[in-house]
């Protein structure tokens, strides 16, 4: 049968197997689809937080979940808005309970230690209230001992990383949409998917520290990105992609007392 | 740039030309995490509607959203239950509201056909209210010319196939959870992930006309599936499979007017 | 005091004194405000399932509660499609608390054995959803004994009766929508409100293996009827419906150890 | 075919006809499963209203709806309260969507004037909802011309009457739960629902200005009924009856310009 | 710190030493935010049951928190409607999740005797319903010693103050809205927000015993008030505004056990 | 009548009038109860805001609604987490509907320019949500103008100022949970609810990069401050809070074209 630590590759009879009486974590991917610019694919949101928790789960004998593969709304500071082709979102509660009703089920199988693992700055609200109703929930069937580590898996780079691979100075994390980090990070996971060629050579956007409902796309550059990846490299996607697996499987490692 | 039938490879700015104005359609798999067996893995089906998708997607020149990897929850007669390890089910208005935000999203792109296809007998009437609630906003939004090809996949399957595959008799759809088809059809697409050692040889299950709630586990097979998979082969999975997308790809030419 | 099994007739004193510490059985029939072709009236999809409980009630010592008289939207395939005036529908979520709402409230009463008896296809996915939150939200509150049987009645009709009524070969319960089955049942339990004359007697409906949104009602019989009645008869309706009740006290009388 | 006003008796073509360009008014009676003391049936809050529907539609050339039997949680001091055994509520949402549903339903058929006649004081905030909910999604839909009349049928008793039927002054409405008034209509219209012997004979019941969750049970009389209803006469049930009858029938002429 | 009795001016750990183990009271007002002719500013609502909250907990050692500003909508017969500019209304279903959520939170705290005080007639049935809610929920988190009071502060007027107060006879409650009730509470309490020179001085409204949806404001009074307030005075209002503050007091001494 | 900015404090025509043919902007507090430490009252979140609301109102000729008091659940790492007693918060999907109705309604009233004017992080993208779901459903009702600008107050303030009130560097806004920031502008706006002796003088927060769930209060710096307000000053917070002011009423001006 197979190795596999896809859930979704598993029978069901392994998949038991692998619980190990309830020790075994569970890692959930949130991602999106979302524009990420004329060079990204839709899914780097799904892909990057799936790679990262597929690559985590061999070190610490995890399992991961299929990705939630739709996630919130973009926001114009944040994704470059929802009105591009090709975003794809769910309304806030409705990502609430896909998030909350997974949660649930794992537990019913006897999961007690589970990573919300998100790949897009929208959903991470979402997803933090569905652990909240989870855990809720859980408590009123009886279920007192989940456990869960919710994490955006950008927040684990660390400070020196940062300066390497932005040398001339870190933006934001909200500007590096579709910037240096995803695009690099996409050349090493996915070089295939990545049309380096159309990477935008705009400046950074710039936005006012508020947000305008309906979004006015004009304010809001043309190419989806809000900053530019030329400097992406799939040498430093590597590093970064390193980084965070080892960071989260250590933080899982020890937070689930592995 | 990617040639990918798969939304979720391509960028927005390909995204967008593909599109063609609204009259290319877009398929929806609609699977489910589910135990099909010791011998299959979970994701049959969201494997399947999604392997279909992909292969009508390039007959027609239509595209494929990310599947919906989590369905509704299993049910004695048709699925073995949801109180199976592995089996990861939504409320049933969770699933709605997942399809239905999705429904709307490709309403906005412009989108104006889509398929939903269904892998997993359990979701047929969610994503049918999905569909409905889908429509009847999109007309309080002043859309009005969307149409949805809403099936399981199953049902295309020909009587002379129906002969062919099951030379002594087809059981029921119902009990073909885990059984000949969806064994054959996975020895046809993901080959690795079938253990065929495994595959059960009980008798048929035998159930009353009748649900129970909570369910009794000591009713159903403690493989999970079913009936028994053993005459399953490659080749039959791809005699099916073939006429599934040859079916639905025709279906679909036709009632998109493509 | 009133001898009824409908609990809407009984005081609730003499309701007290009926449920016995929780072992009488409570059968709740869920049907429809649905068009059934010109022949039959729109409530044929509670009339008969109402019937079927009052008649097993009276063979089991159970009670009736007030029935469910508005379903979830009819399909054309086999109900013809929510577009018929008449065809009076719920939204599925609606149709999910209403049971579940009622489930509850008998649960607090004291009931621990209860049957859904569902007379019109489309709600018993969502009448399913509506017994799996109920046990949910009773565990919750505590109450961990409840059993729910939950059916469709037709179910229940065996393959003798098939052979019997339908001479000819059996269509599928489908198309029997307004045929042979309900409009016999109909003509035994309600002869007035039957307009023979009006039977249609077009062939049998022909539908494709997919559902399209929003309904394209050129493609539907307009008499609403899925097959012709032609054939029925009060005696067969008569037989019929006696092996419903038979079969349906007999399978309570079995599950709940009565 | 039937000349019945029920719609529920009419086929689809009759009904379609009745309806005469939505001239037709549809009158909804929304009741409740409640306890009203020892001496009438659960049903009285359905019976009485759907029982004014049908003779004032006979008198306006109007169509009945079936009963929504299921009603708000019944209150101590207006109802005694929803802990009895055979009270049987929904919660407000779930009241809220039945009732917005089926109007919306019914200005899909083309109907234009609605009466919804509440038989059950609680129901009618949440009845009151579902007329704005109800208008609001037939506004986004385009229909922006439907009436909805909506009513306790109570409210339609004269001073005149009041005098007549309470002699010795009118306690309240709230308190006239299973009451005088109440009783007298159920023996015009059940009589042999009516077990007039046990009537309660207590003082009525004093509640201070406040309720109290939980409810405490001690302090609501034991048999149910808020008042006695010794001095009910079938006779005073009549003349209520047929008041209430005449006024409702005069008011929906008035408002629906019939 | 603050010796004030409003929640929301204490600092937490302030709060925690006024609980007192639970058997500190918490009063929570209910208002809206609603038309009352043109002479009384849009906060009545939440005005007088705020302050009366604010003198009972001083008196028996409770606390306040923040009123909910925002109530049900506006309803013609009690109200005026909500049509009005400046009623601002939520949905049932938002006033209640708003009530509930509340309650459930001063129970984590560790609040076991909750007052809500509504202001506003149209909230009393949701606030009933936040009631029940929270209950339930509290009840599967395991806590069952909750007792919550729920009231409209007006049903605390004795017969004898309305006789003084209305000695030409007490229209009704309904027909009180922006009257003189209202008008002399707000001149004692917020003199310089009340335009006496504005009180309308039309006769009371009349109205059918039935609602109308969507709304006829020809109907209703264009002043928005539903009887006079001319005869308000602020002694009036000290004189009703005390004896409420001190039936309250009283009622919850004795509720309470304080 | 009064001059009041706030709407509250108007009567409905002055309102009316102030309105202004829809050009008037309507500004929107939403706040929080939350723990501040144990010297700042639990109201900040909702002080702050509304008094920003009121001076920027002031300066551009706009009204300001009643705050939304009660906010979405504190985070630990922004908020200190919601297990503290006086912490008292609203389901995610709660804030949403409040939020969204009191948009809607201000629609409905002629308003066209709204601002939301968040106090509280976990708030913002709960009422991202709404917003985008009040535009949603007022395009449904054919509302298609309005404009809303939605922020975080904070995120006005300047670099310079950032420099000037934090000489030592700035830690970032979430570890400013009850820091220097707030505690300034408390000193400010209500300097008798602030008790600067309890200010906690330990270090600021130190969290890893990820949430736990169940919050794991140990974790948490016992005071609930997350760093230590000691270097404020009611001059600092005067200054801080002017330009808030300035800056906010400035941006409102360009984007609502004063």
């Amino acid at each position: 049968m197979s190795n596999s630590v896809l859930i979704s590759e598993l029978a069901w009879t392994e998949y038991e197997k692998r619980l190990a009486g309830g020790r075994t974590p569970v890692l959930i991917p949130v991602g999106a689809l979302e524009q990420h610019g004329p060079h990204l694919p839709l899914n780097c949101d799904t892909v990057i937080p799936t790679a990262v928790c597929v690559e985590a789960a061999k070190r610490i004998g995890a399992l991961v979940a299929p990705p939630i593969e739709y996630g919130y709304k973009s926001q114009p500071r944040s994704g470059g808005g929802n009105h591009f082709p090709g975003t794809t979102s769910l309304d806030g509660h409705t990502l609430v309970l896909m998030t909350r009703d997974i949660i649930r089920e794992f537990a019913r199988h006897g999961v007690r230690k589970i990573a919300i693992v998100v790949g897009h700055t929208e959903n991470l609200m979402f997803t933090t209230e569905a652990c909240d109703l989870a855990i809720r929930d859980l408590k009123a069937q009886g279920i007192t001992d989940m456990k869960i580590i919710h994490m955006g898996y950008w927040e684990f780079m660390t400070e020196a990383t940062m300066h390497k691979v932005f040398p001339d100075g870190f933006p934001s994390w909200n500007l590096e949409h579709a910037g240096v980090m995803e695009t690099s990070v996409m050349l090493h996971l996915r070089n295939s998917l990545v049309d380096f060629d159309q990477v935008p050579k705009h400046a950074p956007a710039d936005f006012p520290p508020y947000d305008i409902h309906p979004v006015e796309p004009h304010r809001i550059p043309a190419s989806g990105a809000l900053s530019s990846g030329q400097t992406a490299t799939a040498e430093k996607g590597k590093y970064m992609f390193d980084e965070y697996v080892e960071s989260i499987a250590a933080a899982l490692t020890k937070e689930f007392a592995l």
